[in-house]
């Protein structure tokens, strides 16, 4: 069993677990930093693990472009390649495909496209998924989805649901190692008939873990929240769930009570490279004249280390002459400012606070704006 | 007193010894990272102190530009803005002045120019390059000295010498702060009777300290071996002796030899970035796809957490793919290769093998090519 999960606190519909996988434990709900092309932008491994991280996530689509999986596969995996010893989950490859790639054609036998590095004809099927996901050896991986917009309409968002389900039949068809977890992906956009007859499912075939795709594909975060805690609901009590590529922290918060105990975003790097520092009173740009002069660390209680040793004012000179060490530092800030928002999060699961919690960071936060 | 120094063995024209500061001690001979703008690019003051680095040096001309010497003297100094807590030395500007900026007028009285950021008309006088220094708060500050180019005739680099002459003199009468010691610098080209006569001048005046400027501008390397001996020895034996903006580790070996005492060089983190590592046995070009399955670190017995952590694949992959990343663990390499340099060179002089320890380094090494 490459994956097993306690649930050992209940908060309402939230709940605190550990999830346990080949290459460690992870206290849930967690948060996973990014690192698309088998590296965090600008944050080493060690300024990972220093600043929380327990999990990452990996993209299979970009690294079976660059540098391909089997080359991955050949230097002992992706754990030893990007030297992170701690779990790592990789995504399917399906979204960036139906978002990044030029799609050509879609069958159920899987998809052909065009790579956005070199215009090269590829197919991703089902167990093509696998196959990459089985070199790069991640702890979880995950099954081909069809990940369509927020704008489709019925037909197409119900023929994805169809096709979403085949290619899991066919992903858990393929999967042969033993020490990695093969999760599904539930589609089925803001229609809840949808996403619960891809639940039932998805449930039939039993895997260790259930995904929600096909949020934050362009639909408003408010339309999402009022959908999720009914799409959480279909997923089974005992299992991990997993919200894709979700969010701002207001959106993780939501999510969280929602009973979700995964998730992961680039919000915290893209904007660390952007010179934008998550707060809790709000954002902070880094770029804006009025830190020039400021002595004061981002967040005086943070314990990050741009915090610990950098004022606002280093931070602001370092994009003011575009020295790498401002995106890095403020990434560190922003990845430590979210696993802390997830350790409060467990916390106030754990001694039955998270109302309260939810109640005090909506007052207290300016909420971050949309990026 | 400032700056006080021991020496405490010899070998040749070689010395090791011990310099103090206001923020600590530096074994000499000794490397100095460049932090242009307050920041060795891409490297944090925690990855240089893992490197092993122990003294640091930063740029007044940037500085005084971007973020402004007052802003840094009303956060606290240099230290403090750039949290480094070891010993820094700043440049006079000089160097800047005549290399980067759009030179307008040199008088006795200083020199006016053109910033390279914006085109504002600035002047730079020797009391004002004081100024500067004090406000930036360094253990070490430079004499501002007139640096005129490898290919200047005798005219030219005797009226350079004259005036940098001149300008110590000044900035000596300008210097106040009693935490930071002033270091004198002898120009006079290829020329060893400028640089005799300049070195006498100087010495007259008693710093505590004093550089060899103008070399690195435009000469052959060989030219500067040629001389360098005997520039060294014009200086006195009982002060560090400092050659600026020096080199690729060959003439830091040769230099040594010479009996200098302090080297800076933008070599180890410009290569860096650019994918090429030093090692001892040749440069690596990451970029070049020789690389892209070899499992091997950039140098076995090398303790630097690129080498720890990461193979030369994965390296590749980083430049390949421009991730940040890369530019920041080669730099890291190649810090950490000049500073093992540098601790190899001190225990060749203290154990009297320097001379040994030279033809094995220019035997084994494939000599790294000029950048």
């Amino acid at each position: 069993m490459a994956l097993s999960f306690q649930i050992e606190s209940h908060d309402g519909a939230a709940r605190c677990g550990r999830l346990l996988t080949p290459h460690g434990e992870v206290l849930t709900p967690c948060f996973m930093p990014v690192g698309t092309r088998a590296s965090v932008k600008g944050v080493t491994p060690e300024q990972l693990k220093a600043a929380g991280a327990t999990i990452l996530l990996a993209n299979t689509y970009h690294l079976a472009l660059r540098p391909g999986d089997e080359i991955i596969r050949d230097l002992g995996g992706l754990h030893q390649f990007m030297g992170w010893d701690g779990p790592i989950l990789t995504d399917s490859g399906g979204f960036q495909v139906f978002s990044l790639a030029d799609l050509r054609r879609i069958t159920d036998e899987g998809v052909i496209f065009r790579s956005h590095i070199d215009g090269q004809l590829l197919e991703l099927t089902p167990a093509k998924a696998v196959r990459i996901q089985e070199n790069l050896g991640s702890d979880i991986a995950m099954c081909l989805d069809e990940c369509p917009p927020a704008d489709a309409d019925t037909i197409k968002l119900r023929d994805a649901v169809r096709r979403t389900i085949v290619w899991a039949s066919q992903c858990r068809e393929a999967h042969r190692r033993a020490d990695q977890a093969l999760l599904a992906i539930v589609q089925g956009g803001l229609d809840l008939v949808l996403r619960q007859e891809c639940a039932e499912q998805m449930i039939r075939m039993d895997f260790p873990g259930y995904a929600l795709g096909g949020f934050s594909v362009g639909e408003k975060p408010e339309q999402m929240h009022a959908v999720l805690p009914q799409c959480a609901a279909f997923l089974p009590i005992n299992k991990p769930r997993y919200l894709m590529g979700v969010g701002r922290p207001e959106d993780i918060i939501i999510a969280v009570m929602a009973g979700i105990d995964m998730f992961d975003c680039v919000l915290p790097t893209r904007n660390g490279r952007n010179a934008s520092a998550f707060t809790r009173s709000g954002t902070l740009r880094l770029r804006n004249a009025s830190h020039r002069r400021d002595p004061r660390p981002l967040e005086d209680d943070c314990p990050c280390y741009a915090c610990r040793r950098f004022s606002r004012a280093y931070l602001h000179h370092l994009f003011q002459v575009d020295e790498m060490l401002g995106p890095t530092l403020l990434s560190i800030h922003n990845i430590t400012y979210y696993l802390r928002l997830m350790a409060a999060l467990r916390d106030a699961i754990q001694t039955q606070r998270l109302s309260s919690f939810r109640q005090d960071w909506f007052r207290d936060a300016v909420v971050s704006q949309d990026p």
